[in-house]
């Protein structure tokens, strides 16, 4: 693994990521301030629900989602429980993706999850340069991460030039999964509309597990490989389409069913 | 009527229909799929919040919202309780637009709705040259569904050759109106957020009827032309903008205030 | 400050506003109306949440955001009690944006706010002109104000050719803050979905007002730079990204926890 060896060249997309909501004209001023900056701009918006003064969601969401985006894409997530306070932009370039979003321990995931990652933090230099240094006290989203997108997007700015090489980033909130022979421990990360229970245990960390039974809520779970696969009310476990660990409940909501909620321990172990 | 003498002629424009909801990155990941293979692509959502496990109510608003975008679009459905089981991909190609489903009968309100429809399913060979034959199990919209429709928009594929044409596909899960000589009976299709109700009687099918009334849940409504020609509080039938009967209640909710759902029998005959 | 001293020059961008939600495809059809006639329009949604029946809450809204999208912005606002009844399309145009609302107070806030504003009401001429003259009768959001839209984000309608100058609009529903010397009262506009108040008493109306003290429900509540700046639990006040004063509750819903709703009064003296 080398490092930084995907170098980011812009596609001009920009997905946004914030606990925002979609009631009130938050994300839509966003857009504006990246289209003020960058009219050409194709803006996605991955999700405005995330957990608020929860960044690991949104972390986790971003390192599961950011492949299917073309190459040359700038994601802004924005879920910052201490805006307001002092705080870093942090800057992650990853397999020829740029992620920005306070230093706050919202791209752990992606860290973990991509390939030679580079970390950076913006420097007060550049947001003077860019006449981001006197954003208002509670909407750095609209008033720093969507101009730099746009900066970014555009390909007027690059990466290096935004703020130094730094070692690390804050830390995440969520342990790393914990894998010992024949078995893995992990924690549920977030709960779809649908009720399933997604957790941090990837695909990979199966491997060398014959047969492998899920524990959840005090219960053994078979892994199956699709909802049809069990009868409607039945708990099952599968490896969902975003290659983490999942527990569904056919036609119901595991997370209803069971009364598990995020952060609730998860293991994998032989039969 | 000549069949199919109304080519697709890409225009870039791509809609968007599922159960997916907009509190997880679902929708995004789509988008990401569709820019990853043609980064000009205008994609539009026309809802996300269809009724799951029903694929009849996105056919519904499918049929009656497509002729209102551009000629040459590519509008992509899914709503599939079945996923992960087998199930084919179904493409109509009508009025110049291109229409992607399952094959589960979501397309049926569309085929039936549409001026000289083409039917055809996406053939196996097709998946393997566009490199789209080995979907996750759970996510067709993503793997499938969202690339195939980056092809049709961008024009380098034509429906033609995706895929041989059929004779027909899964039927719908609603009846057609039953009309009889000064009667029409049909059914109550979808709930709109007011509280409406839409049935899949349409304009035409008043032709012929004087002086309307309309019956639903034991009540005779009058057919009015807007809502503001009721009183509040009062019932009214009309025929809504898009040109199917409705069932609504000055400012109020006529699902609630009637106590009708998704699937309830309406009728309209002369007074 | 002289009249109409900047033109408007289209850069393409679209904003819709509307209390329409995003359950039905009622904001997906307007979408495609644009597009239909404006192909590389960039649409943004600004939000679709807005109180029905109440168009003051659309009016504060477009009138705090505009500034943050490109000059030569179109921005849609559709809130309408009485669709269908007699209705002109107003037209203002100001600081070189273009806003297009039913003439029914909506966009009195964004005549009070915005420098030198430009009135007009498009004309029965040009609604035939452009063949938009016989639209259904309950979606004029569909079938006027996004071609019209499409028009002027293309460039190819000016505004002063879509009708004549007028003196006045309806009024607005909100009554103007009232300043006195050390004194401002004003009025709870929008709750956000945090259950932060938001008024229409703006930053500048602070002017002259040593130590604020901002009365509400019966408290008096001190002026802050920010969340972060209370205990959780606590109320406070503060001059919000927006540009107005804000009431909201650290860590919880102020709405809630002071039982305050839109329309309620609120008033800042000096300590």
């Amino acid at each position: 693994m080398t490092s930084g060896h995907r170098q980011f060249s812009a596609s001009g997309v920009v997905t946004l990521t914030t606990d925002f909501g979609l009631k009130d004209p938050f994300v839509g001023v966003m857009k504006g301030q990246v289209l003020a900056r960058y009219r050409d701009a194709s803006i996605v918006d991955l999700t405005h629900e995330v957990l608020a003064h929860w960044p690991a969601e949104a972390g986790f969401w971003l390192s599961r989602s950011f492949r299917y985006f073309p190459g040359g894409t700038v994601h802004v997530a924005v879920v910052d429980p201490g805006v307001g306070s002092e705080r870093d932009f942090a800057i992650v370039v990853a397999e020829g993706h740029v992620f920005l979003a306070p230093d706050n321990g919202l791209l752990a995931a992606v860290v973990d999850a991509a390939d030679a990652p580079v970390l950076r933090r913006v420097s007060a230099d550049s947001l003077r340069r860019l006449a981001l240094d006197t954003p208002s006290a509670t909407f750095h989203g609209r008033d720093v991460f969507a101009p730099l997108a746009a900066e970014l997007a555009s390909g007027r700015e690059q990466p290096a030039g935004l703020g130094p090489l730094v070692d690390e980033l804050i830390p995440g909130w969520i342990e790393d999964p914990v894998v010992a022979p024949g078995q893995v421990t992990g924690t549920v990360v977030t709960v779809d509309r649908f009720g399933n229970l997604l957790t941090n245990i990837d695909r990979r960390h199966l491997l060398g597990i014959a047969q492998p039974v899920i524990r959840v809520a005090g219960r053994d779970l078979p892994l199956r490989r699709t909802y049809s696969d069990a009868r409607p009310g039945e708990y099952l476990a599968l490896v969902n389409s975003f290659a983490v660990v999942e527990v569904a409940r056919a036609e119901g909501s595991a997370a209803e069913g069971l009364g598990v909620a995020r952060g609730a321990p998860i293991a994998v172990s032989r039969k």
